[in-house]
């Protein structure tokens, strides 16, 4: 007799995620893929690294091997302030810092610590998708806010606002968004804190790719701009990763925000995981105190950027006609839309006969999806496999149009 | 004006622990405390994890510095299965593994799959408190059975289930179980098997300390036994950990049981860390593939023995008579009862002055504590800290009296 397991309602074994699909053909041999979030293993400072790891578990082997606090090993949390105030022009000490298991974790402690079934929660449309996938799982009530080649639209939200909606919680990824790659310019910034402010909502900065900036103005990070917003900083949370910028392996993120909130998510954490690997935040620290994040970031930026144009180029040159192409100013994505009704989701079953991938734009929508939009990543490929994987992508439009 | 925040109500924040109200305590000078889980730093094989983490970034980065997938990295899972085998003596190959950031994650994983508020979740009394602390925030409704010196009443609990009571989950540490030391006996683990099969409830077996095992016979784990009893691996899910036996500051800990299930906590784990950092994964399989953990696990169960002997030694000189005590045959945990109505509570407040420590009984109870008991931790101080130890207790007792 098959046994019947009793789950939890509440939690609704989402369909399979349309990225989690893709996995599969990354593993084909000669797959050009543009769907991944995966940076170029060339770029990752492993000799640092390692010099890093060993350092740290030779000095302080039992703090490496232990239990640490939940909130952090000290060296890492005064790292990460440091940083912090290297962010923001010396501007913000954060001075409540928790580390997280991956800023996927800090997005989830503070879902568990304010959103109940059935609650508000505003989002970009389109968005990351794992932030949509954690809503999902908590029950929330997804708000999506247009946005634009400049980002969240903060008027369209000051009108819902208007209208009645009541956010808990706004999450947006303010520069270099996932999937658009669009940033938020400062007027939108403040705006969007002023409305946090009147109407009680707690904005999410989430930044994992604010540093991976290759053309345009930097702009302020929100939690900078909160500082100058009266009751500003009460009502911002901001996330961040080392993911991008050295390696997701670490799985150190961290989130930085209001005391009380912190206090709740510590508390959430402890039941969670305890803390994250001492040795990986110890190693992480001493990565950072050695001034090897500022020696490496350069070489990463200029990698993406040389990759970025060329994707742009190869598009033109294929598609100037047919796609229509959202410009980064760094990060890891192209956010793009078929002019000629052409579906994503189509064409990537042809594409992937091609030997060429990414992820069709309805992966980033919580409600209806715009079914001509894909993302494509140009962090994992390089310069002369991303023109050969237009091509491909080229030849899969051509014979799905035919 | 102070920003008020709407938290998730369902999100209790607990009343502060008592074994985290402790840690201030043990960071007093001269301190020797019994409170802890910690091991003694001295039983790390630092020297092999640094060969182990060195070698395995050097052979290779990018696995350990990418994403990894989140059932955990091929090498580790399949060194998890080759120490199931070893540990059930052959007869168990654990098919379906999770690496998980601790078994800490393991558990809240399955309550967030299984758990939904008001739900009836059975555990020992006494219980792991963070196992209580995870139910609490889960809202689940703790049914608790009562133990002995041989670890939980299987009878009681059958009782229980007579008389109407309907657990979902059933949590038990069936070998050197925290805080009180004792061991299922092979009857009681297959009458608790048959129950579960003939309930449908879901039995997870956590097992941190089964390999920490200094005297008496060994027992077959639930996850054995439940090969035996007839679709008593449908309501099994077993947890173990590197924690206890190799070093915690890892994070490294699996659960492994039935397919459907498994699967279901993967997309947990999905939103709630992505993966454990796959470095740590990485080195933790090349400690285990190279041996070394047969290689050291000796020391450390010869270590524990001469510690609790040293304890159990002194605690007869000092309170043959005022002090009742479990004998356990591994782990890390001495349980104890004022037989003459002194309050653990209490005495712990004259004990710290003493600069001695332990944890109060009562933070191992859902439901009302019995005040007498107090469970002493001999993982930590050396046999003679713990004699010292032990005679501040006895001093710290005897003022309590005056």
């Amino acid at each position: 007799m098959k046994p019947v397991y009793r789950f939890n309602p509440a939690f609704q074994t989402p369909q399979g995620s349309p990225i989690r699909e893709l996995f599969k053909y990354t593993q084909q041999q000669g797959m050009i893929s543009f769907a991944g979030v995966y940076s170029s293993p060339a770029l990752f400072d492993a000799e640092a690294l390692a010099h890093s790891g060993a350092a740290v578990l030779q000095e302080s082997p039992t703090a490496c091997l232990q239990y640490g606090a939940t909130e952090g090993v000290p060296a890492l949390t005064e790292a990460l302030r440091a940083l912090t105030r290297e962010r923001t022009g010396g501007k913000v000490t954060a001075e409540n810092v928790l580390v997280t298991t991956g800023s996927q974790q800090a997005f989830e402690l503070l879902l568990r610590v304010l959103v109940g079934p059935g609650d508000c929660v505003a989002i970009e449309r389109p968005a990351y998708p794992a932030a949509i996938q954690a809503l999902r799982l908590a029950n929330a009530d997804m708000l999506e806010v247009p946005s634009d080649d400049d980002g969240m639209d903060t008027e369209a939200l000051e009108k819902m606002l208007l209208a009645g909606a009541r956010p808990k919680l706004l999450y947006v990824v303010p520069t270099f968004a996932n999937p658009t790659g669009a940033t938020l310019p400062l007027e939108r910034r403040r705006h969007l804190l002023e409305l946090a402010v009147r109407y009680q909502m707690l904005v999410i900065e989430d930044d994992p790719y604010g540093e991976l900036r290759f053309a345009g103005t930097p702009q302020p990070l929100l939690l900078e701009v909160a500082a100058d917003v009266p009751g500003g900083d009460d009502w911002l949370v901001y996330l961040s990763s080392l993911s991008k910028i050295v390696a997701p392996g670490l799985r150190i993120g961290w989130m930085s925000g209001p005391a009380e909130i912190l206090r709740r998510a510590v508390i959430a954490k402890q039941t969670g995981d305890l803390c994250t690997a001492p040795w990986m935040q110890l190693a992480a620290a001493r990565y950072l105190r050695d001034g090897c994040l500022a020696k490496h970031l350069p070489t990463i930026i200029a990698t993406y950027k040389e990759r970025c144009e060329a994707m742009l180029e190869a598009l033109q040159q294929y598609f100037a006609d047919t796609l229509e192409v959202t410009v980064p100013q760094g990060g890891m994505f192209v956010w793009a839309r078929w002019r000629d009704g052409t579906e994503a989701n189509a064409l990537l079953q042809q594409a992937v006969l091609e030997n060429v991938m990414y992820v069709p734009g309805s992966a980033f929508y919580a409600g209806a999806a715009d079914p001509a939009r894909l993302r494509l990543s140009f962090a994992t490929a390089a310069p002369d496999e991303i023109r050969i994987g237009v091509t491909r992508l080229h030849a899969a439009h051509g014979k799905l149009k035919r």
